[in-house]
């Protein structure tokens, strides 16, 4: 067996293909494994062909308020399968992408199933069952991701009961939809799924949506959701799903009692599992520990030279905890500066409408926390830009230390937040302090100006409110 | 004459009515002096309405564009009534707005026509010529802004020679227009026009549209404005407008030589000037040079006692420029701790589609300036976000000093940067370093990643190009 390359990367998502680039890009030679399409789940089934769905239902929310911009619009309907095409298009660009990506860094693209091997090994078995060993010299990295969490009472068919990517390619869109949890994905398809038409039902287990949010954004998107006409159960629960009829019929336990809904689909959205078994990792050794690959602040496992990285292992399931990761990793492995990623400055991007984002503590933890607290809430119905926009709901709400200044979090709830949450991380990058946010000037008329505004509410310094 | 006030700010747009509500929050008794609106020209007939517009026209854009989307509509048109009435009442309930904070921060309003006069004083016209003089026992500020700068040879006449304040209130939609000017104001309207169906030219007198922007971004805004159908004459000149026949004949010097244009409507969108006659500056004493009041830091005039923010002032005539200088003003009456103004730090935003955002050195003046840099650009072309937004055009680019890494410059264009550049703004004012931005985890998928996507091309690290 020869040393075939200085690093392999199983798993092609936004963790194994940064890591691959970034690992090239300093002098080694390396190669990716994947077993279906470049770019994992993120470019394929995840963050990109939602995205682009969510496209597809905020023109249509416009189009159906064309009036109050001083349009006027005949009769407009939303063609699912145009929908749904458009999203696959979008996917099957960046899928492209990628294979483009990875010539332009001469990565080689090995595709079958990876499983780790001993001695700093891959065995890929390719379509045909042929399986081919692997040698890195320098590393292997981990990055199989994670899948859909398949609650134990409640058997994902595929057909009335589905996971997010079934989701994201449904030949007919279905009249009626009830989704389990109300994280990042359940929220983002009951918007999409709402806005082309369907009846939406969205049941949590914990007290608020959107639970790991700050509980003012919980309720603001509540309080929007129902608006939209979806109806919404929390400290609720599936009991079962009962599929033998024509469609399915649901049986949910809520503080109010026992309740049934007959829907045609059921969108079961609680949360993900990594992708550990039947990669070797028992056989090599490498620990895990409750359901995840344990890992140092360098992302090296158990047994040196396998390094993991992502859904994978510990810390929050998010693309861009991957990306930052796999670049450290492949940093670490070249033998390159490098510098441990901050678990406490990881922003989080909800993308229905109104969007979600946030970065630090919530009011809650940060109390919990022993800090004294300065809160500043900036509503949109003050920002001209917001009111322009036909946006004014939501808010952007600010922690601060109240000793230092120190800014602790940031929680915000309307039109366009994903893009300002950027702002924020730089700034607690950097150790801003209160004063320098409010020294920063922001342009007027923006969305983004509301980060100061709130912080001038925080120390009693508001203008706009 | 009795001392009535502490401070009286003459002028409520931008600039007035912030200083007053910070003054008023300092402990100070405050009165403001308006002649029209409060809120100013920005709320009423600027930044706001305008963007009401632009929102108009972007939705009309969508609708336009429906099919790319998976939506089908049926017939669809702009009812410019509508479109300038939508805009008029945002800029109404801004207006309101304003009203109510005067209120709440205890603000007398003072309708009339403000003038300085001897001994730290104001005097009012009213509506019916009525002279009353208030005295301000720490200090005046004026801010009475700015207004449309009238071209020598072309005489606005407010029917087929207009300004921006009636490009925002016409009764009819012109066919055609042309726009004298490509800054910030000549290309949003052309944008709104040109969305709404207007035939629309634009004339620049320098080589580039939006002159003050980075070369590339006024190339990159030329290319997408020829494809919505909209002319671009540069280093062209109006030479006369003949507006006696049925619209105006507009006759322009260009590189090729003269050409004449027959359209309904002129624009003449050629920068602002002073608010500086008739308010009292020569008979109080008050230096003014080119045309505009001159201040020291703390915006102290010539005179003690007198200050001067915003429009009527050097430095960029900008809304959040003169909010910023506002809150120094009267921080520094109020005996406030304050911190000077740096105006190497200022963002610009134009609110056209793409829409173009910037801060800090263009490359060409970093260059100017002696400093050795490194350029990045990441094209949105590469952004997963911005292709699943059907919005794959525009760039952002950054600067960076190649010896320490200071974040010298940053100029974006396309979907949504305006929302982007708050970031480099905090990144700078906190003295950030490329290391710093590169090591900032961006939410995925988001437009603001394209600031880190840029920054590693500047360094040789790019993982999706």
């Amino acid at each position: 067996m020869s040393q075939n390359y200085d690093v392999i990367v199983i798993g092609s998502g936004p963790g194994g293909y940064p890591t691959a680039i970034r690992a090239s890009q300093l002098g080694l030679k390396v190669a990716i494994v994947e077993k279906e399409n470049l770019g994992g789940i993120c470019l394929n089934w995840g963050c990109i062909p939602t995205k682009a769905l969510l496209k597809s239902a905020q023109v249509f929310e416009y189009i159906k308020h064309a009036k109050d911009y001083g349009i006027n619009v005949g009769e407009s309907a939303a063609d699912f399968g145009a929908v749904i095409k458009r999203s696959r298009g979008v996917a099957e660009g960046m899928n492209k992408g990628v294979t483009f990506l990875m010539k332009k860094n001469k990565i080689d693209v090995i595709y079958g199933t990876g499983k780790v091997v001993k001695d700093q090994s891959v065995e890929v078995t390719d379509k045909d069952g042929k399986k081919t060993v692997y040698r890195a010299g320098k590393g292997v990295v981990i990055a199989t991701g994670a899948r859909a969490r398949e609650l134990p009472n409640i058997k994902i068919d595929g057909e009335k009961v589905i996971e997010y990517r079934k989701a994201m390619s449904l030949e007919k869109q279905p009249k009626s939809l009830l989704v389990i949890g109300s994280g990042a994905i359940g929220v983002e398809f009951a918007y999409v799924y709402a806005s082309l038409g369907t009846k939406v039902t969205i049941v949590e287990f914990l007290p608020n949506v959107v639970p790991v949010e700050d509980e003012d954004v919980s309720k603001e998107l509540a309080k929007q959701y129902k608006k939209l006409g979806i109806d919404i159960y929390t400290n609720s629960t599936v009991e079962k799903v009962d599929t033998k009829g024509k469609g399915a019929k649901v049986f949910v336990k809520t503080p109010e009692g026992e309740k049934t809904f007959e829907v045609d689909v059921v969108l079961s959205a609680a949360g993900v599992v990594s992708n550990i078994e039947n990669i070797g990792l028992e056989e090599v050794g490498i620990k895990t520990d409750k359901g995840k690959i344990s890992v140092n602040q360098w992302y090296e496992t158990s047994v040196p030279g396998f390094y993991a990285i992502g859904d994978c292992t510990p810390g929050p399931a998010l693309a861009h905890v991957a990306t930052a990761e796999g670049i450290i990793a492949a940093e670490k492995i070249a033998g390159h500066k490098t510098e441990a990623l901050d678990y406490g400055n990881i922003p989080g991007c909800t993308y229905c409408q109104p969007e979600i984002a946030s970065v630090g503590l919530t009011e809650k933890k940060a109390k919990e926390a022993g800090y004294e607290i300065k809160v500043g809430k900036f509503p949109f119905v003050a920002s001209g830009k917001a009111k322009a926009a036909g946006a004014p709901d939501g808010f952007v709400k600010v922690i601060y230390d109240a000793k230092y200044g120190e800014f602790l979090g940031a929680h915000m709830i309307g039109y366009n937040v994903t893009e300002l949450i950027a702002e924020v991380v730089v700034a607690r990058k950097l150790e801003t302090t209160a004063h320098e946010i409010l020294r920063s000037v922001h342009p007027h008329p923006t969305i983004s100006e509301a980060v100061k505004g709130a912080t001038e509410v925080a120390y009693g310094e508001a203008i706009d409110l």
